[in-house]
């Protein structure tokens, strides 16, 4: 157990990040808890246009916050937004078809990327923070989350114009073109410090760093690419706001996980579903960790889950833990079965 | 380093996977190296009809097997065949559509599983030990491995009825009827046993287990369906063929490595690229360790590649190491990148 003497409020989310002995509920939130598995959410998506023009329009985005807090009381609010609005703000064009991923015009050379202009990124930035503060005007004691996309995440999105099962497009960049691709991540870390910086003046009280895309990396390429400009990323944040923590994911990095938490400064590991338990054990004498039900096990419901919901409380629910899915809540999930999750999250009994 | 004793020949891969402390040169071969990168695989499989026609016909899978061997002198030939062998010859439905994957009709229930029939697949496999001993003959002294999928992935197959990117329809198989579930994995291990007992029997001096959805499963899942089921594969093999190496490559499962090499018996670890170098050696000290080179570098090549190729053989080639790729070896490899590995390869001194 780790007392990392920040100022923790009583919210037991913030005090579970901060790392305090901990007392009362375990926290509980989930990865993508405002979405299309709630009907008050498709309604809105429906009325809003654009997916980016709901992300853009700070009150439908505040009203979408806010949905999955009035239902079911989680510990936090994320705010609806996506990763991709780093660089769209950069100049980049994003769009999002229904039934897709997102498409963007690839960045394919150094003349491509001497396009993007972080001159103005602020313009639309300025829309989430409007966004933010709408919505802790609404959450009373809830903390909200910001977040941002890690920088190798939102660099294989904007060298392959989309997802991708092997990050292909940004991996070949980087082996033939280092110093391009370097260039790239290194303004992407510029841009999305200032971007969670300007959130957590808006209002967030934690950021967290969403890296999907990480667990494909060699060694090597995992210092270069996740922890270094993570590391750089959290500094700049921390150094502009000390009492904002920070909350890592590097999905699919599990053997990795104890060097990322070591050299990136982050206060909170989000594990995905494949991360042992026992490994995220040992972890909390470290940092916080959070995580990591399978989401396909919440979809299934039933025994199988309420058995896996007691191992993961009884494994971690006695030192610093936020309760989380391992990836983003799948739309097909019914609501009796997120219910039943956070009954039992806020049922169970620390001192057992 | 560990000597297990087993008897070894002087081949460098059986010595390797023998765990002697190594002599000569480090051995390579590549995953999926008798495949679309090699224009007289191209030319064969052209003149094949499908690609389970291929499979099938023992001269023409001998010949594409033995074509890498020809061109690169690798230290290994592995059979060419396709995991989709076993619920084939189970009675599945299997169709492989160019330039999809392959489609499978899905077993959805308990009635689904009650239709598969392991009473006459050892008919079906006979042309696949037929395809070994005219692979063997071919080969000289160059060792041939056999292979199989793993039970955990070839479910997901014939649940899914094909490849999916989060395994959703084996979970939730798995989730909702276990006991259906387990029954379905339990035949496959029975019929994988007889199908590597059987493939060890025409010749194969080793055998690789691939598990290439391991990785997306929680802890206990991973026991169930992982460790338990190959561990009992593992050791119906060893018990009726004592000398045959086996090599299980868990995908994506660096952070049950260790669990894996110390419950199931293997004699090689297969490692993802993203699996550390450092982990790597580490557990050469209980078993061979065979990987990892990212085949996107192998595309790339060029200095970034023989930087990594140098970084791997210095980290791993003094002890027991079988060079190879994290992944297969992709269609658009140019074949000067795969003769620059090899050379690199054969050329490192294990003494400097």
């Amino acid at each position: 157990m780790v007392d990392r003497g920040n100022e923790a409020s009583e919210a037991p989310f913030l005090q579970a990040l901060a790392g305090k002995q901990p007392r009362g509920r375990v926290p509980i939130w989930l990865m993508r808890q405002a979405g299309r598995y709630l009907p008050e959410y498709r309604k809105v998506r429906a009325e809003a246009g654009s997916f980016l023009d709901l992300c853009y329009t700070p009150k439908l985005a505040a009203e979408v916050t806010l949905q999955p807090i009035r239902r079911f009381g989680f510990d936090a609010a994320i705010i609806f937004s996506d990763i991709l609005i780093v660089p769209h703000a950069l100049g980049q064009h994003v769009t999002f078809e229904e039934g897709e991923g997102p498409r963007l015009e690839p960045i394919s050379t150094a003349a491509d990327l001497a396009r993007l202009d972080p001159a103005r990124v602020e313009e639309r930035f300025g829309l989430v923070y409007e966004a933010i503060r709408e919505t802790v005007a609404g959450l009373g004691s809830t903390p909200l989350i910001g977040f941002c996309g890690a920088p190798w995440t939102v660099a294989t999105y904007m060298v392959e114009g989309g997802g991708s099962p092997d990050q292909r497009a940004a991996k070949l960049f980087s082996y033939r073109d280092r110093a391009a691709f370097s260039d790239l991540i290194g303004l992407i870390v510029q841009v999305s410090a200032s971007y969670l910086i300007g959130q957590a003046g808006a209002g967030a009280r934690a950021l967290q760093i969403f890296d999907s895309w990480a667990g494909s990396l060699s060694d090597s390429d995992f210092e270069d690419w996740v922890i270094a400009p993570t590391a750089d990323l959290v500094g700049r944040v921390k150094t502009a706001c000390p009492d904002v923590s920070v909350i890592g994911f590097p999905r699919g990095s599990g053997p990795n996980y104890r060097r990322y938490a070591e050299a990136t400064g982050i206060d909170g590991l989000g594990c995905d579903t494949a991360a042992p338990l026992s490994l995220m054990r040992n972890m909390q004498a470290q940092v916080t960790v959070q995580g990591n039900l399978d989401p396909i096990l919440l979809l299934a419901g039933g025994d199988a889950m309420e058995r896996r919901v007691m191992a993961i409380l009884d494994s971690l629910g006695r030192g610093p833990f936020i309760f989380n899915l391992g990836h983003g809540i799948l739309p097909e999930t019914p609501i009796a079965h997120v219910e039943r999750l956070v009954e039992m999250v806020h049922g169970f009994n620390r001192q057992f």
